[in-house]
């Protein structure tokens, strides 16, 4: 499948590495083609390189990969490209202003993920992936056992769509909170996320929803 | 131990009831000391019942179960028998004025247990358990396998206590995050909390911290 990667930090290398080694044809954008990690990601990948504008268009399916404040900037370069593609969002609202531990930049009536699908209503935003850190949201096998990805969004096709690439990378619990509004609950996880991080000592760590 | 146990509700009655049978002297603690609830708690466990201020006065060790908005209030019956007192509190500041799912009344950049904490400075206050519906709070073997509660507050001693109490309810992987303002993840958990008793269709689940 043509995907596009939106961002060249720690999350857009690994999920746009993952989908070149399940043999999908990727293009990772940055703010401009000439971008050096963008050129390292193709080098190193054999994906492809490009503007985020170039990678919206390339794209079936899009990952926003880009920090929280970068996203509507990052999918406003391809604006007129978005109508009918499913927008997998892993970005979260963090804000560092104050240091550590960040607060969110937008949380409680609202989220991340439904501004940006406000900003773009002909596309079909997924919120997912937002809990784990990159290397656990394309190798879940990393932690044993079952442990759990949400997924939230308006569109059900788009929604199963990624619950089929989750499956892809791995996820074997997969679970759908409801429509778009329900992106509040886990982008509001990352506070207690940060917390955990300080006292496990490492960032590779997970939930797994049990009953 | 003496436990003053403030708020008669489904929490109230639940923890209530466990310290009771776990051989502790416990009272309940009500608006006021005829309240219906706080008597049938005393008539149905042998425990004891009286106002938030007799509980207060009564416990060496208090959990706060009232709803998030009485907490502050409920404390406040007692406010000069307080010092130094351990304040197990898992209410949550769950805002229901614009229907189901509920926002919360205090985030981000604040706590409701920060907000207590202020207010009664002498008293330790840990927060716990607000992650979890009442029946697991108290028999969290109703969920197979290890699962997560968290801990949050100033007083390493108190948290100790609090830890105690846990371990007596069963409870084995009990995580400390950290001070009191560390209690901003557990309570922002809440709207993920919320979506996931209307997916799964029940309250008595939990999340297993793996890594």
């Amino acid at each position: 499948m043509k995907i596009g990667v939106l961002g060249t930090g720690v999350v857009g290398q690994a999920i746009g590495g993952k989908l070149v080694s399940l043999g999908h044809d990727v293009m990772m954008g940055a703010r401009s083609a000439d971008n050096e990690k963008v050129l390292a990601f193709a080098t190193r990948t054999g994906g492809k390189a490009g503007s985020f504008g170039d990678a919206i268009r390339h794209g079936e399916l899009l990952f926003n990969c880009t920090r929280g404040d970068g996203a509507i900037p990052a999918l406003g370069q391809g604006r007129g490209h978005l109508a009918g593609k499913t927008v997998m969002d892993t970005s979260n609202p963090l804000d560092f202003s104050a240091g550590f531990p960040p607060s969110l930049s937008v949380s409680n009536t609202d989220s991340l993920a439904e501004m940006i699908q406000r900003e773009f209503p002909a596309a079909h935003i997924v919120k997912t992936l937002n809990t784990v850190t990159a290397a656990i949201m394309v190798d879940p096998s990393k932690i044993p056992g079952a442990h759990s990805v949400f997924v939230s969004g308006n569109d059900a096709g788009a929604k199963g769509q990624a619950m089929d690439l989750l499956r892809s990378f791995g996820w074997q619990s997969i679970i759908d909170l409801g429509d778009i509004t329900s992106a509040r609950g886990p982008e509001q996880f990352l506070p207690l996320w940060v917390r955990l991080l300080t006292t496990l000592g490492t960032a590779e760590f997970n939930i797994a929803v049990v009953k």
